[in-house]
């Protein structure tokens, strides 16, 4: 937290005052607003302090879910792009409304430091490629949010983060589910031990990467080292990692692991499947799974006095939660857009993101202890 | 299989026979065709086919299961029983009828081998009596049916499983999920690959055992190392362990664990957190989990084009099943009853029980291979 207390506010804050005046066609929001605008005597209204942000890929993630999102928010809009694919750049600046200047590709995305209408950079790129987009984000003196995995190393992860400490911007990743409401309940069942402490826990998070997908843009990537980092495990074992922080609002201490491979012609530089197990210091043990060979996605813990879980839990929407009493009776949101739109408050509050770096980073510590692990045998290996 | 093939089945036929004419005021089934049978020359109804079943051991399980399931039998019934308490003797005997020279204790267990309305021996002790009373029921020419798990070690197995073929009597272990509608479909979806190969499982059984109910007879023996041979893997992880091999149709090649403890004073001798991990033949690996710090209670299996679930999986009953497809829409039913009268039915037909003394011996093999692997630091472990 305290990387975030010597932030300088003002440049953005600056910037986004006079986004108000200079933006263009961008946003719907913005364009109703226009006229009470021009005198510049009136005080910025509400929506004033909509926060522009740029995506960084325009992948499936970016295409199916953030774009959509955000139609959704009500504190930021979408008001750039970068991509290297022209088709794309075309497509999206008809459907959203983009002007051509606020349009980049990876020759001239640094330009962007002279966009203001652009307050921050969501970096939506393959794994390898965040540190890299992040950083210069920062050095474009933007805000970023970057995407899970935060990096493919913890070295990556540090680099980040002092990287957008020197620069005075804040950093947010992608974890769309600190802001879904039904593992918001269980963070809070398990944090606050409304049910005593949380034993033990089952997190599993896995899809089948099918032998005719592999050459599919969306999954190529990931079967690939060095664009990926890792496989299943970073890919969706996060969010076992990360279900179990939150619910046990802990560090792990340590892990031990296996690996299994059925498909070694497809898998042949990350892991298909892996097991983990986590150790968290006040005595909760995590059963933990991960795997492009089968479909799973469970968050289910037991406590001294009962238990809960979500089932569906990791996907985008479809949450169901349980406990020992019951159903969870909890609407479903639009995750992305609640990320997003909590993010723009910590920019204009001037406060740390609760999915900050330093969050990021901790998986990171949790995944390479794991890979660690399976490189040992299965030997326990201590976190951090 | 094999060892089966040798069974001497003349004489528990004879004495099953001689059982019609003897039995006295032991079932009702009994009593109502006692008339025909005296003639000697009508042949036998096919209730005279009944086979008589002692329970060894009056706790909690077969006082609230095993009883009552024999009720509920059409071809086997409750005939006698072994306690060493009095009190319990006079209870069950004005309860169930049976007849006082049906009734045993420890000391004077052996002379069961005297009684014709006896045919099975039902081994409802605890673990580490399961192998002395089979062989000692096996001495005393009867069936046994032994409670799960088998033994205490898989020499324990051996010994038993060469008492019965020696005395040319059945053996049957009380796995009851065998005869359970919605574990028979598991196996079939599993082991006929009707979703494709299962690529992975996730098996868990646990339930807490309070700081409290330590000392509760039911619970005390369990915690004591030399009559549990172990804890919550033993207990409940062999249901999981089950699941597996029943699922896939495969025995495990390998096997890797961990063993965590939070309550070192109540579980100084007994394990009581274990994560274990299986790899079969064909490619499937399993998680698994058990516990006695928390409920859990599912078998999950996802495969390449689906996946399956029983959740909850392992109780006496309440089971729910469901695939990718919808709900299993499948009735639940007296899983005792069936099991035993699945053996009555094996003993009539001179076949070996499908929950042979050899499946028992299998869990064993897999349960000191985790034991090991534990021992080792979660080294891999070949099982068998």
């Amino acid at each position: 937290m305290s990387s975030f207390q010597s932030q300088q506010i003002d440049a953005p804050t600056r910037r986004q005052f006079l986004k108000t005046l200079s933006r263009g066609a961008g946003g719907a929001a913005l364009a109703a607003s226009a006229a009470p605008l021009v005198g510049r005597a009136a005080p910025p209204a509400p929506h004033a302090e909509t926060i522009g942000i740029a995506l960084v890929g325009l992948g499936n993630y970016a295409t199916g879910q953030l774009a959509p999102a955000l139609q959704e928010t009500t504190k930021c809009e979408l008001t750039g792009i970068v991509t290297g694919t022209p088709s794309k750049a075309e497509t999206w600046k008809q459907k959203y409304e983009i002007p051509d200047e606020n349009v980049y590709n990876y020759e001239t995305f640094d330009r962007i430091v002279d966009n203001d209408e652009i307050d921050v950079i969501y970096v939506v790129l393959p794994n390898s490629m965040h540190a890299e987009y992040t950083i210069r984000a920062a050095e474009a003196g933007k805000h970023v949010i970057c995407e899970k995995p935060m990096a493919t190393s913890v070295q990556e992860c540090k680099d980040m983060i002092d990287a957008c400490d020197t620069a005075g911007v804040k950093l947010s990743i992608g974890y769309r589910l600190h802001f879904e409401p039904h593992h918001q309940r269980v963070m809070t069942l398990g944090q606050e031990e409304v049910f005593g402490p949380v034993t033990v826990m089952q997190n599993g998070f896995g899809f089948r990467i099918s032998d005719s997908a592999t050459d599919e843009p969306h999954i190529e990537w990931r079967l690939d080292k060095e664009m990926a980092g890792g496989g299943a495990l970073m890919d969706v074992g996060i969010y076992a990692i990360q279900g179990a922080r939150y619910v046990t609002g802990e560090e792990p201490v340590a892990v031990t692991a296996q690996e299994y491979k059925t498909r070694p012609e497809v898998f042949s530089e990350v892991d298909e499947t892996l097991f983990f197990q986590l150790e968290f210091p006040s005595g909760t043990v995590v059963d933990g799974s991960t795997t492009y060979n089968g479909n799973y996605n469970r968050l289910y813990a037991t406590a001294r006095d009962g238990w809960f879980e979500i089932s569906p839990s990791y996907g985008y929407g479809g949450q169901k939660g349980r406990t020992h009493e019951g159903p969870m009776e909890i609407e479903t949101v639009n995750q992305q857009a609640r990320q997003m739109d909590a993010f723009a408050e910590c920019i204009r509050q001037d406060r740390p993101s609760r999915v900050s770096g330093e969050e990021g980073l901790r998986d990171l510590q949790v995944i390479e202890a794991i890979y660690d692990s399976v490189a040992a045998d299965g030997a326990r290996v201590p976190v951090g």
